[in-house]
């Protein structure tokens, strides 16, 4: 006797179990899982991959016994469903879909309404009182079968088609009547005839034997092939062939067809939700003409199938134990399950969900946890353009993502309008548009509600201060095209012109920019999201600290559970109005005593920032980073603001303009700045940690727990960090620090040479901390502002499997990392080391910090949480398989 | 009895053996050596380290015994020369100087003219004839005994000094006259009483004692002891005292002194060299106040003492088998050798010597090789300022050496006008004075003599560019400011201007800048040279290769010796006239076929290019690169260019602009550059692939043996390489490449990914190519454009040993080049891994490649032998230490 190769639905034991998946195929063991966990499934049955290896092993010929299984599993649907395939009174419809061991979506074939014939339509005409409708499905199989099955082109059916509409003056399908279709069906048939020089098959077990040959067929395409390539999937596996009774929701009033969700996916609540349509088919409730109504009124129009909804609820979400989104059709007043999967929610609704279904007992914590996804919780810390006020098609531009959120505001274009309208009316809202920011527009990005640039990728300056002031910005916005002196900004493509103080909204977790003044929703936090994080606090292994700059920041940190400041960039500090002329003495001065003459005009500033910063975060510690950026980033650039420090200083404009020149680099990326900065003029990093202890001893003068941690910026080698680490300990001891106030003193590695020598720069700092950005730009040859050209290509072609600025190149700079830790943990075991590049707050690169066994991680206050989330993840994971 | 602590030069056994410098010192083992091979040195003794070593064993007391052996062995001496101490008829005097195992120069204490006093001043000014010099030598023993010995500040002893001269009215010493010098050794005495409450010494053996603790607490003043750390020498090594016989050139026309070389130092002929002087002291013959007479003379003058002369001529080449420059003093007809090193030579001289040598059996082919600085060939192969033409004093400016040589022409500020004057008059010079240079200059730097930059380094474009057309270039001249529109530059400093068609000299070997025309010296190899290249050929491991982009480079590559091309560069070839404008339609296509149709035009030309490379080095494999730099560099800046461009295009000004913004970087050194532009446009490499090839066949059927070898730049990931691999395949597949035309693909290591995933890469590519200047650049994140602003105190501070970009930086790069290494070959045993950046023409960074094991360096056409000298070396001294 041969080996059986066909099983009904609900002759497969266990469900969706790996030995189901492999002999079935995981379509066809999901089937079974439905039908046996007692869910009103369609019947059919299950061809195994076994027959479809055996029908490649027998040159593409079914193997012995495969015929007469199928036919007996085929009458076992025709007695039960009292209906017969082809039959001009009860016909059977069929559907026909693969199913391999791994779902390959929509790489191989699939055949719907196998049945069709001259007699069955008119059954089904009848049968549905929708005469049209039923030939149009005639028409429609033909189609896909000639396709599939038979193997003519597509197209070859649109000239049939639009041949037959342009006779009628049919502009589009709808407009042709049942006459007309008809007439399609005849002249498809021709087609088949004329092209393949055979009739269309109408008798339906030819259909369907011709329909499975196709299936087994559509293993081997080339898509297919080609995919499973790509996606590493075996090529012996074989595909499983579903044949399924169709259902039908449209015979009549007493049939429907809906989609229900097990709990509310919007909000989370726990309730019957989802909507019908009565006489209708799937297709229908999509298509949107007539309006859906909510599932409670069911109650009311079909008692009986509603009491068996009500059953399938408790039944998918006892069996799934997660919210799910279902499919169902009533037939005649019978219900059926079509198909049911883990359904989509908002990050609002999944953390309710996940942490009700803990308190139901459904679930454990880890699995609430891991139910999350990280990037989603974004959603709930961030203003959001009402989905109600958006359309797609309305977006006149659409540029990169680069910071979450919305914004909606008057155009300007420069920094300081923004200040200056901000100023003028603190109520006023500005959108600020420039071509690119630079450091000196920090004070404008902080006044204006969001930032929109012309150019710059993801990790772009605008990009990159943007998401840490938690501020919407859309970058790269390359459609537009900024001309900030005559303050319009043009669309080419869409022939728009915009001026200053026009309104615009944006969107930063899309990039579309919109003309005018959507309408926003602000963020809120349910009382769930806090449960939740307690439950990621003590799961997770590595810490999680935030990048702020400024007492405000750092507040944002602490509420969003941030375990102190990663990275305190001090350079920021310096361009605020009444500082800025003093730090441009600073660069000017010919001597190390005017530098130094400056530079104390500036310690008392610094020393208030510092002193804030200790006081918002006593008791946990901020790595607080010396002077990094290159100097000429603090100069003028405007002739009149030249002039205004020429004057200010009583020197030349040439002076002037010969520094900015001296200064100017062919590439500041790698250029004088970082700890270059202190080797030549020690004095900077001097006034920086005078700064820094004299806010220290002051902060617990009067109470509370300064724990400073300094930090040297762009470390190539041991002796510079050596340098630097003297002139910190010297100003140290002038100060009597010890015994005060604690303090450490680590390094930044973002200069491969760095991590290639990390085993002698950590024998000489208390902590190391990675600036992945820079080690990305260094390591993989491409500056972040430039790299826009060709990224997008290399991510798309597979080069990077992502943006590396945005997710760590874990094949490349993941190893130089995996490298430097292994040398520094060996000179010095159990070194803190820590990440405060913009990968931080990356899920995917927190996961890879953590099983590099980083000490912590370090990203924007906004993504703390989805930082702390996805290091959970990664230990719970961890623990999974035994790590 | 007490340990034997002082030894007669003429007692130690054996000389200079390494025992000997333990117990003596260098200076003592050298000093009885001398006298152990015969020479006449002026009698004296050695104080053993060991006594030194007891004296601060003893709390820097002399040991028992040491005084009653120095007695006696200077009443040895004083026998010997019929002299006695501060003898008033026939005075001795004696000079103490310290000598550790190691040289230790100036770090510590010397006493010259030690024994004089009120009576044997007399005495000397009798014998000399010469009462003021006698004073003068009296006032220096005081000055310099008080100073070294008793402890009192030099500028004590010059205050007292002018404060005599400005009394006498004298602007010098020398207008002092006797009694002058009598008033100021009177003066001296009373500021020794005054600070140090003691009269000075007039007793000679408290002078010798004195003399002797003073070089023994020398031992341990802090510079010595610095000095030591610095360089990790033994601090309980102690030092020795040597106690030796002054004797005087000037005690009459029996008397003289001189410097003989055993060899010509110029030529290197083998003939006695040197000049001499009678009556007179050393610092005489340096002074130039008389003028020296040539050594042939002395026979003449006093044939007793040429007669010794000669015979130490032929002692000294016999003993130390090299050519010897010695200094040496006739007293009263007594010929005495004072001192003898290895002479100073020409490049020439000392080729011509090592080979010489070779031939007279004093030394083999390996101590030749060994004896030949390879910097020091430079000389031989580029033409040099005449040195009789050369003032040091006259150069006007000081820019960096950046490419050896020496140019004369007439200043011009542009490239074209460069191109232009030698296009009118063939013969005209010309000398290229830029602010910086870009690839734009190309043309016009070949067409002149050399080229002045205001900025860049060693490595900036014009320096890297010249070097490898063996131009001379004297770059980041930052003296000079270049005003390229109004045609000058100015020395602010000097107060010069300097307009176009003004003369000017430049020294690419010093950095010099010389107003007006000085004479050259066109470069000579002698026939040596070629025997001692050959010689180096038989000992190098390493392969040599030249990096030549042209047939005319690869003529002089073949000349200079180099085995193949290691780097051709196929941008330059695009900057052509005739070429530019088909590249500029190239970068402004909208389209790929505008493009390709752009490209077919460059096509012919790059065949042509390619195919004389072919045939010049017909059996040699070229490396040729494709196209790397950034392609805004190929676009026109001026607006006039732009201009002439749209009008040529028939497309707008505002598009060209609009392209030319486009491709604006922020970074161009990280940006769209290198394979990146073949991955996004692969039509290039194509074009420049179907080029290569097709020049290849024509040169096989026209009988030359063509091995190309093509390279694909600023790798970072094995994908990138694998993408381009597979255009240059299809394209030989296409052109039926295989089994006429052997090549090979491979590509470079310049990003630091590359080189952490240079496993995966080396199991693709058929060879790898260090380009360590982009691996410098990105390793240690620096441009070498913009390092100069800090790589001085970089190198000045030792954070750098030497500037990363002319010497590889082994403490870093190099461990990411080894790490790179030992990947490449674990994942394909035996691969060919050469480098081409500017590294492979430093000597110490080809020493370096050799140990990293590479198969080959490349550098530039007139670096070859140098770097081969250097594998030669590298690959004997590896045999010495039997590696």
């Amino acid at each position: 006797m041969a080996k059986k190769m066909v099983y009904l639905f609900n002759e497969v034991k266990g469900g969706n179990t790996t030995e189901n998946i492999i002999l079935l195929g995981n379509k066809g063991a999901q089937l079974a899982e439905m039908t046996f966990i007692g869910l009103p499934v369609p019947p059919g049955f299950t061809i195994t991959t076994e027959a479809c290896t055996a029908f490649y092993g027998k040159g593409k010929k079914w193997p012995p016994g495969l015929e007469s299984q199928v036919r007996k599993k085929l009458e076992h649907l025709q007695r039960k469903m009292g209906k017969k395939l082809g039959n001009p009174k009860s016909p059977l419809f069929l559907s026909v879909r693969s199913g391999s061991y791994v779902s390959m979506p929509g790489m191989m074939d699939t055949v719907l309404n196998l049945g069709m014939n001259d007699e069955s339509v008119v059954a089904l005409a009848k049968q549905t009182g929708n005469e049209r409708g039923a030939w149009d499905s005639y028409r429609r199989f033909i189609q896909m079968f000639g396709d599939v099955v038979m193997g003519l082109e597509h197209s070859d059916f649109e000239v049939v088609l639009d041949g037959v509409k342009k006779k009628h003056g049919a502009r589009y399908d709808t407009d042709l009547n049942t006459e007309n279709m008809r007439e399609v069906v005849k002249e498809y048939k021709k087609l088949v005839k004329e092209k393949k020089g055979v009739s269309f098959p109408t008798n339906p077990w030819k259909q369907l034997r011709m329909s499975i040959d196709a299936v087994f067929n559509s293993w081997n395409i080339p898509r297919a092939v080609k995919y499973r390539k790509i996606n590493n999937l075996r090529d012996d596996a074989g595909t499983g062939v579903n044949v399924q009774v169709m259902v039908f929701g449209n015979l009549g009033w007493d049939s429907g067809t809906g989609v229900g969700f097990t709990r509310n996916p919007s909000t989370g609540t726990k309730e019957h939700y989802g909507e019908y349509l009565l006489n209708a088919q799937g297709e229908d409730v999509v298509a949107g003409i007539r309006t859906p109504k909510h599932i409670d009124d069911l109650k009311k129009e079909m008692p009986g199938a509603y009491k068996g909804l009500v059953k399938i609820f408790g039944v998918l979400e006892k069996h799934y134990r997660d919210m799910q989104d279902f499919e169902f059709t009533v037939e005649k007043g019978k219900l059926y399950v079509l198909q049911t999967r883990t359904g989509k929610r908002t990050a609002q609704a999944a953390v309710k969900i996940a942490v009700d279904m803990v308190k139901e007992g459904l679930i454990n914590r880890k699995t609430a946890v891991m139910r999350i996804k990280p990037e989603q919780l974004d959603q709930l810390l961030h203003k959001q353009i009402d989905p109600k006020a958006k359309k797609k098609e309305d977006a006149v531009a659409k540029g990169l993502p680069a910071s979450p959120g919305a914004a909606v505001g008057k155009v300007v274009f420069t920094a300081d309008k923004a200040v200056k309208m901000k100023e003028e009316n603190e109520k006023e809202k500005v959108v600020l548009v420039r071509t690119e920011t630079s450091p000196d527009d920090i004070e404008g990005m902080n006044a204006a509600e969001g930032i929109l640039t012309a150019r710059g990728g993801m990790t772009s300056h605008a990009a990159v201060v943007a998401r840490g002031m938690g501020k919407c910005c859309v970058a790269g916005c390359e459609a537009i095209s900024v001309d900030e002196k005559k303050g319009v900004f043009r669309i080419p493509d869409k022939d728009v012109t915009v001026k200053e103080g026009d309104l615009v909204s944006i969107d930063g977790s899309t990039g579309e920019v919109f003309l005018g003044q959507l309408g926003l929703i602000e963020p809120g936090i349910s009382g769930e999201f806090g449960e939740m994080m307690k439950w990621v606090n003590g799961f997770k292994k590595l810490g999680v600290k935030a990048n702020a700059d400024t007492p405000h920041d750092s507040k944002i940190s602490r509420k969003f559970g941030a375990e102190g400041i990663g990275l305190c960039r001090t350079e920021h500090m310096f361009f605020k109005p009444e500082r800025i002329m003093a730090v441009r003495e600073m660069i000017l001065a010919d001597t190390p005593d005017e530098r130094k003459k400056a530079l104390d005009k500036i310690l008392p500033y610094q020393r208030n920032d510092f002193k804030g910063l200790f006081k918002v975060m006593s008791g946990m510690p901020i790595i607080i980073r010396l002077l990094d950026p290159p100097l000429h980033e603090f100069l003028p650039r405007e002739e009149n603001e030249i002039k205004e420090l020429a004057d200010h200083m009583g020197v030349s404009l040439q002076k002037i303009k010969d520094t900015i020149k001296g200064l100017e680099e062919f590439n500041p990326m790698l250029g004088f700045r970082g700890c270059r900065l202190g080797v030549k003029y020690p004095e900077i990093n001097e006034m920086q940690v005078r700064a820094i202890f004299k806010a220290a001893l002051d902060a617990k003068k009067e109470g509370y727990e300064p724990l400073p941690e300094i930090e040297v910026p762009l470390i190539g080698s041991v002796t510079e960090f050596v340098m630097i680490k003297e002139i910190i300990k010297r100003v140290a001891a002038e100060m009597r620090v010890r015994g005060k106030v604690k303090y450490k003193i680590g390094t930044m590695i973002e200069v491969p040479r760095a991590a290639i020598t990390a085993d002698e720069i950590a024998k000489e700092a208390d902590f190391l901390s990675f600036g992945t950005n820079d080690l990305t730009q260094m390591g993989c040859g491409f500056s972040r502002d430039d790299a826009g050209k060709f990224l997008g290509i290399y991510v798309e072609r597979g080069i990077y499997k992502r943006d590396p600025f945005q997710s760590i190149d874990q094949e490349g700079i993941g190893k130089l990392m995996k490298i430097c830790i292994e040398k520094a943990r060996k000179a010095k075991p159990g070194i803190e080391i820590g990440i405060c590049g913009e990968h931080g707050g990356d899920p995917e690169s927190v996961r890879f910090c953590h099983r590099l066994g980083l000490t912590d991680v370090s990203c924007s206050p906004y993504r703390v949480p989805i930082a702390k989330l996805s290091a959970a993840q990664a230990a719970i994971e961890d623990e999974k398989s035994g790590g």
